[in-house]
């Protein structure tokens, strides 16, 4: 299949309603992928959905998702299975006068494809390392790499990322008209995950500081 | 259905990997859902998987979600679909001395259910509150309520709580016996959602200070 700069719209997403906010264009959807730290799979077993949340990784336009969580996904390792993966980044609360009108800013992804299991050693080490490199940029070089027993118990779906969209809201409340006279307080709060202070391990044999990829990051998201 | 204070295990909701990190108490479980802001919704359409994200809220036993993101669910409106729903907290990354062992800190909460459509004006209502109170205590009373014609375009969807779990995962890494010697920092990173400054709607026509159901509930994020 041709890539391309955008994701085709499809039937399934297509966004029927409100379109405004419904974006297909892959550097906005990748960016809100590699923003996000976990995502909900969903895949049909036996006529019922299941949603599980699970780790993943971006690679290109091939997503890979922890396959432990979904052992259930994985009954016929062979086949590819249908699957819908969502990532939800939750910006803020927006509060109106209104009930009606109070909403959320978010960000969010989701993606249709198949998943398959990855049986290739390379391509299994790599998605293990955008799993890492995904959450702690630096990290993946700081500790010891799976071994071939780690490897081969670790469980990782492959993707393909061919249909997908994105949708986000920000901004302030939209109010009814004759509602902008009510003295009610109105606007936005603004929502982020902030990391706290580390924990060391209490089990550390040796006496390691923080490394700096840590705290740039910490550094960063707390500024 | 005779209430119980825990969830019967069922084939979906038992866990077969790391059992010790499922929990079926309802305390547990209704605090999860409590604290979270948004859930993920899984169904299946036309043989294929569907996750959205969508805002719910609980009343008893009863959990609702917001049906307007899950418009696809409502072809028919007359019949309970089977979905499952998803609400993952993030507490923190746990860095181990070796990739293998690294990990999240999480709370999470799945459930199977079948969900239709609220029909009845004063069950949307309380629906709607549930939605409300459960993101900011105190807001519902502040604004104005929905009026029929909103009430009307809103959906809500009723999913009773008979089938959950919780799992969750908290502290430090546990790593493998050699690697202890490995000089690497390990330890926990707690993460957690903080308000920013609330932003003011600039279209305001009067100048409201910011209710104290809302700097109340900023003091104790920020503590």
């Amino acid at each position: 299949m041709k890539r391309t700069t955008e994701f085709v719209l499809t039937e399934r997403t297509k966004l029927k309603r409100l379109p405004k906010r419904a974006f297909y264009r892959r550097k906005i959807i990748y960016d809100i992928l590699d923003e996000g730290f976990i995502c909900h799979v969903g895949f049909v077993d036996r006529d019922h959905p299941v949603v599980i949340p699970t780790a993943y990784g971006r690679v290109a336009d091939m997503l890979y998702i922890h396959g432990s969580a979904a052992s259930r996904m994985l009954r016929s390792l062979a086949t590819a299975i249908p699957v819908c993966v969502a990532v939800t980044l939750v910006d803020g609360l927006v509060l109106a006068r209104s009930i009606f009108h109070h909403s959320m800013n978010y960000r969010s992804v989701v993606i249709f494809g198949t998943a398959i299991a990855v049986k290739d050693k390379k391509e299994k080490l790599r998605a293990l390392r955008s799993f890492s490199e995904h959450v702690l940029p630096g990290r993946w070089a700081d500790v010891r790499e799976p071994n071939k027993g780690e490897l081969k118990q670790t469980l990782v779906l492959r993707i393909p990322l061919r249909e997908a969209s994105a949708k986000s809201r920000s901004g302030g409340p939209m109010d009814e008209k004759s509602d902008y006279r009510l003295r009610v307080w109105a606007g936005e709060v603004p929502l982020r995950i902030i990391p706290g202070t580390p924990i060391r391990d209490p089990r550390s044999e040796h006496e390691v500081p923080i490394p700096s990829y840590l705290s740039n990051i910490m550094a960063r998201f707390r500024a």
